[in-house]
């Protein structure tokens, strides 16, 4: 996080009150502020009109304001003596729906405070956010679902405050970048409509709510502000991504890829923006191999395999023994046994090469990776020739829905000079695999831009910017959804992406060189 | 209240949801709205945004909205199916120190519903409002003081309800006018800083505020409208005054008058606005004289005295036995006195003139105005020399400040083409008699206006117009609030103005003809 001065405290020193300039308090304070922000709106609560009388005269007429913006003025979210040393904290969560990731902001200079991520506590109710819509259809579902993530927020948001030695109160903005059914269940908002066709959100801009209103248990006179999104399937967290990866400002294009179950893709630039998603398939985050689990310790993430002995060398997160292997770890996998010619360039296992490291199980042809007496499961960690199907249909929908995407526009994938990859996952895979197996192009290298949380990093970006909702606003009436249709043309590009690195293998000419 | 089309109330046929048009439910709600009102700004709260798939689904997209406005932009406070027949119910409210006074009003069509007046709940705590500032600075005063008000209203609100079959939940706007100190503590603000120098009001501009927020049982979206004030001196009540009376857009100069324990006046037009108080002396508001009280059944208000007989002719409100006078009563008295010539210029009684009528109790001559068996209190009803006196310092206070504030715009009382009398006791006032004791300046009867509960009208009227707002804020920044210094010249006018009707008779042409 940058060391920005903040455009959200701002400390005034307001002329005492005189017979010949007997202005009311709060028109004194708004009158100030206005002319220092240089707008005509500003817009205190009553709860702060209550307190004010006595804390300006305590004060000495010195304050320090902590201040919101919304669409058409300025909030006044608090007041302090102007040499109050206490911290004004801005909190940036990000609403996934498997893993809620909270990181405060020290709104003054925009300094990184605490990060801490739990699982979703709707996880309970189903992993699914399909099984969530429904059993928000049930009675009492949807107060439940809500009652669930708010009060789970509020338990991290303590524990968190507890471990920076920070208080809830704190916390005096909020900004929350989720999809749009976990926007809405965050909100108590009926998601029964988006999942049925034609798919419609109750809101599209849910905008600025009073963070007591949601439930939120930090500063009264806090605002929350949530990302609007484009539909029911391109949601908060991508408008969050773009605005994180400063897509909408570029003068040349450039492509934004969430990699995750599914592969959600924005390409453009300062003046146009145009999305699409499609299934990528599972494989890529670890979720159906049978070895494979999401990142965490002793999950294989990174693979070489020796051009000559076949050896395998395996790195785990946290150097613990190995238990399984994340989506970036398979990716590596797939790119080192193509590379090394253990599989054929349709992905199947050339048993020639393979030699010991295949086993026949039920039928079916499996490499095994780690042996039982090397895993930390005491069993085989295998890959199937299904899992390597799956992963192969997987890379290549990837590869088509980029494709796509850019001959819609009328471009080249060679034409964007920069590739952010963000998700979790993005974030971990190695470029040189993705595009060894033919899931990403084959650019330079230098163009690849992993991202992290984009979600999580737009909304602490958010945080720190005066114009963020004019930006993310413009952002989100800009974008143009392509809607994806599976046609003859898609499924002819499909089906030459099946190929490692591609049929077309000119369109790999790093791969060849390597191979 | 005229039968005007309500800028509050539109509905909309919105355009079905497809594929092809997939806007969220709020935006499409939010997008017709725009187009229908011509703004850029449509808020919606969230326990709205809860409610809406279901209904707007039910509804067939066909929706009824009521709506308010604020500084920057619509709010949509309900919404129903449009065919809907439940009236939609807008509140005014005029927050007296004694009396509060409500009104219903349909948003519909500006139609009145009922009308209610109670005593205000506060008067149990002291009659004055100094004592309750008082009171509010003892520990929980204010929190007593503002639950007095706000559990009186709610009662008020219920029983009127009642009253016109109507529900506390069919109210979505509700607009109240009050001095400074009735709104702060109506707001539950600390009033301690009105009544000491410099005299600073926690807020001039109280703008709208969620009906919940001040607990008030209405419906969970309505909005209220609390009525700016210039200072702790010159409140909402008056610039509702104004309002409704419309000197704020007249061509011509006009003068208001609110006459009670102080004169307010407001001289103006469409350029400028120029205020000034001043104690009028409680005679007027029949407090003080010894058979004086406010108006109600029983107290007369109209007496003609016989000029041969010198016997008196009274008028009381419902035509029962006289029990006491009531302010306009004292006037009419007075002037009937005087051009009977039983009292002198001086309005000194003339006890040759008196005759029978004048009595001398504890050495002070006593005029009886109704004899013990004609009263309904078996005693004599009596107007003393001290009484009299008292009256005139009053009605020369009245003229002074009418006289000072006209000579310090450049104009005279004769440019002043209409006259508004406002407040409960100026609208039962004679012209002709005030005229006659010279506390208001003699022009002709025609441009004198008297508004009734102008405070109330002003409120009520706001219910009614698109652009209360903005008018509102215009009055107040527009209004110059001149000082009253009792210097030298104010001095000499007051003892001019201390005789029947003026040393200067010149001034009182009309009263010399009839005299």
């Amino acid at each position: 996080m940058n060391k920005t001065k903040s455009p959200w405290i701002r400390t005034v020193t307001l002329p005492k009150p005189t017979l010949q300039d007997n202005t009311a308090d709060s028109d004194r304070l708004i009158s100030a502020l206005k002319s220092k922000l240089q707008t005509n709106a500003v817009h205190l609560d009553l709860d702060l009109l209550k307190k004010l009388p006595d804390l300006l005269r305590k004060w000495e007429f010195n304050v320090r304001c902590i201040l919101f913006k919304d669409r058409h003025g300025w909030l006044l979210s608090g007041i302090a003596a102007a040499d109050d040393s206490r911290r004004f904290v801005g909190l940036a969560v990000d609403l996934g729906t498997t893993k809620v990731v909270l990181r405060l902001v020290d709104l003054s200079d925009g300094r990184l405070l605490g990060e801490s991520g739990v699982n979703n506590p709707q996880l309970s109710v189903g992993p699914d956010i399909l099984v969530r819509i429904h059993f928000a259809e049930t009675s009492g579902g949807l107060k439940r679902l809500n009652a669930l993530i708010i009060a789970g927020l509020n338990q991290t948001v303590q524990d968190l405050c507890r471990s920076c030695r920070l208080e809830p109160q704190d916390i005096y903005t909020i900004i929350v970048a989720g999809n749009t059914a976990m926007t809405h269940l965050f909100m108590g908002l009926d998601p029964r409509w988006i999942i049925r066709e034609p798919y419609i959100p109750v809101t599209n801009k849910p905008g600025i709510v009073k963070a007591a209103e949601l439930g939120i248990q930090v500063n009264a006179g806090a605002r929350v502000f949530i990302f609007p999104n484009v539909g029911s399937y391109f949601g908060g967290d991508l408008i969050a991504g773009i605005f994180f990866a400063g897509l909408h400002k570029r003068s040349d294009p450039g492509i934004l890829v969430d990699v995750g179950t599914n592969a959600e893709v924005v390409v453009g630039n300062e003046n146009w923006l145009i999305a699409c998603a499609g299934a990528a398939g599972p494989a890529l985050e670890g979720g159906m191999t049978e070895m494979g689990m999401l990142a965490g310790p002793g999950v294989v993430d990174r693979i070489a395999i020796h051009p000559d002995t076949h050896e395998f060398d395996l790195h785990t997160i946290g150097g613990e023994s190995p238990k399984g292997i994340c989506g970036s770890g398979i990716i590596d996998l797939a790119a080192a046994l193509f590379l090394s010619e253990m599989i054929d360039i349709r992905g199947k296992f050339v048993p020639a090469v393979c030699g010991k490291h295949l086993k026949q199980i039920d039928g079916l042809a499996h490499l095994v990776v780690v042996p039982a007496d090397k895993s930390a499961t005491g069993s085989d960690l295998t890959l199937s020739q299904v899992d390597l199907d799956s992963l192969i249909r997987s890379k290549a929908a990837m590869y088509t829905i980029l494709e796509t995407i850019t001959t819609t526009v009328g471009i080249t994938l060679e034409d964007l000079s920069s590739f952010y990859v963000g998700g979790t996952f993005g974030s971990f895979i190695d470029p040189r695999a993705a595009i060894a197996i033919g899931m990403l192009p084959d650019i330079s290298l230098d163009r690849y831009k992993p991202l992290g949380n984009s979600s999580l990093g737009g909304a602490a970006l958010a945080l720190t910017s005066a114009d963020f909702l004019k930006e993310i606003d413009e952002i989100r009436d800009r974008i143009t959804y392509l809607e994806l249709n599976v046609n003859q043309e898609f499924m002819n590009r499909f089906s030459a992406a099946k190929f490692l690195p591609h049929t077309n293998a000119l369109l790999f000419p790093s791969v060849k060189k390597r191979g």
